[in-house]
């Protein structure tokens, strides 16, 4: 039995379902964020954090701070990039637009390489624009959340370090790290940033970043001082490393509570062991994406390669907006999320499925919201006379 | 009877004991940041913080923010100075240093006006200085972590009006909202910035900020760009509005565990009246400091009109260091905080009084403390043979 009141399953992109236990995690009594107790916690969490990566490089660095994910983006805006440097931005939807606003915003020149909604930019374009002019980053969203498009980090990154090596690779991996697959050193990979509150499974208020030991050295031979000071990876980057060691450490004081809630959902994640929870996050994608095609629905991402496991975004039938069809869901104890892509925000709908309603059968999340889905698209049509 | 196991009490300059009722509220059950439930939840929480500054002018804004208290220095920094500009700090310790390196990060010109450890600057400096040349933001720590010193921000800020009248007065109220009086509208302040888990009594992570019209039409009659996206007030001005128009909004996804802490804490807070919350927190200072003098120990803030109501640092007897005493006061199941001032870190010791160890007599956390300073102090100067 749960020990949470009954409340309507959250199934949108995040923020998801949090175990009993994550949240109980959240009620911590108070303690200094220098003591010995919370030091251990925290520098544990640090060593999860590369285990969820799947990395054991030791020049590779955690960070975990107070913030949404957004923070993440002028993390790497401004302690990576410096002023007139050539970002390439690969857009698969709303996110890459703010992460390259975010860019510019410290001086940075974004270039974004556009793809077709629910779509994204082919290999071979990408290639063709690495070779056009020098770009210190290259930035992919591995799943964006307003489209539901997967991007092929692994592929891309090959393609990086064939035809520009020293370009970073930073993945905006808010909404997969935790569900998509990810080997961060096997691949080569130089920042992931990511959020609590997805597939993490733990509340929001913290971002999350791995950094390769590339990406460090990057930051520390910058020839102008950082421009962000909250931002900065150099005002964290010893405190990530004495917390890890078990020192305490002050930079700003870290969000105590989030942290252990993070260090057990991290520990619970990890213990299955990363492959064991990406398979069954796609067995449940899989199951999601053949109900929605026989309902006659289809996704924005059409084709299956482009299809994330950590949701689907799915286009509603011709004459219907998501305010049709969300309170049938929210009757039925389902919440899903209405569309985000400014384009055509208000032709689809998403539902998102990570952590524990997919991690935890007994909980029957998904086919619960597979049938309300089904229910209240008829019922909406129904009522539209369609 | 408390829901917490128990635990030594925490009674350091920030974070502090937690109410029941409020770390209950953080393992609130999943809800989407933009569904009725949750838009309430943090519109009311924005009303709330008007209420703590005991401000009532629709143009001031409140903003609540995923992040440390020290996200505020950036949102000032990088929101209402442009490349160039002066900002005067007035140095009562540790946090000035800091606050103005992150000023000089965004590219203001900062001038620091410091005063000898445990005093603060004169309002006759202040004057003289701020005739010297313009400046576009004072900044004033309220009560400075470091050294237990309080400024008088409402003189500052009469000083400032009648030499420098369109200079933002920025008050760093990280260790003071919540417990040292403050009137937002009526002392005509521009920005109090502060964090959840000091005097407000909430868990770490929400970085919380007041800002008067005067700050807002500043922010908006900027000659150049915001140089921080995440720290931008411009990002996220609509937001609130939004939200305490109970309007759904999207820019970053907000902690909305946290959120509901603060809102249960500012409720609480609130209920009782702010004027009733300062005295309860000067007579429990007052105690404290009758104590202190009582043992023949004195405080870095030597002067009574300097000192902190929030906290009390205090000299240790010549010969120990806070090694000699924390453990002895741990023991005890007292938690107090060593030194943080770089200058005479070894020297000195804080005990924070602040939110329920204050305001709920029945924990009895204050005189446990005193009681349990008076009986390590003796012990540590017996073992050292003093």
């Amino acid at each position: 039995m749960s020990t949470q009141p009954p409340h309507p399953t959250l199934l949108i992109p995040g923020p998801i379902e949090f175990d009993d236990a994550v949240l109980q995690s959240m009620s911590h009594y108070a303690e200094s964020h220098v003591a010995p107790g919370f030091v251990k916690t925290f520098g544990e969490t640090l060593t999860l954090v590369r285990k969820l990566f799947q990395s054991s490089t030791p020049t590779a660095q955690p960070f975990v701070i107070s913030g949404s994910g957004t923070l993440g983006w002028d993390i790497v805006a401004s302690s990576l990039l410096e002023k007139g440097e050539n970002a390439l931005v690969l857009h698969t939807g709303y996110f890459a637009d703010s992460f390259a606003t975010c860019l510019e915003t410290y001086g940075a020149n974004a270039t974004q390489l556009k793809a077709p909604i629910g779509d994204r930019p082919s290999f071979e374009q990408i290639e063709q624009a690495l070779k056009e002019k020098p770009y210190k980053v290259i930035t992919i969203t591995h799943v964006d959340t307003s489209t539901g498009v997967l991007s092929d980090i692994k592929r891309v990154t090959e393609v990086v370090r064939r035809v520009s090596p020293q370009t970073l690779v930073v993945v905006d991996g808010v909404c997969s790290v935790g569900c998509e697959e990810i080997a961060f050193d096997e691949w080569d990979l130089d920042v992931v940033l990511t959020a609590s509150q997805k597939a993490i499974g733990c509340p929001p208020g913290l971002s999350i970043l791995m950094c390769s030991g590339r990406a460090i050295d990057c930051f520390k031979n910058r020839k102008t001082p950082p421009s962000s000071y909250y931002a900065s990876m150099g005002n964290w980057l010893q405190i990530m490393q004495n917390y890890e060691n078990m020192k305490p450490s002050y930079f700003a004081t870290p969000p105590t509570q989030l942290v252990h809630a993070l260090h057990t959902t991290l520990s619970q994640i990890t213990a299955q062991g990363m492959p064991a929870r990406f398979a069954i996050h796609r067995q449940a994608s899989d199951k999601v994406k053949a109900a929605v095609a026989e309902l006659g629905l289809t996704q924005l991402a059409a084709n299956p390669d482009n299809q994330a496991h950590a949701m689907t975004a799915i286009w509603l039938p011709e004459g219907l907006a998501p305010p049709d069809v969300l309170p049938g869901l929210l009757k039925r104890g389902v919440i899903f999320a209405g569309g985000l892509h400014k384009e055509v925000a208000t032709k689809y709908i998403r539902f998102g499925h990570m952590g524990v309603s997919v991690t935890s059968p007994g909980r029957n999340d998904i086919d619960k919201a597979i049938a309300a889905l089904k229910e209240s698209v008829t019922e909406a049509k129904q009522a539209k006379g369609l």
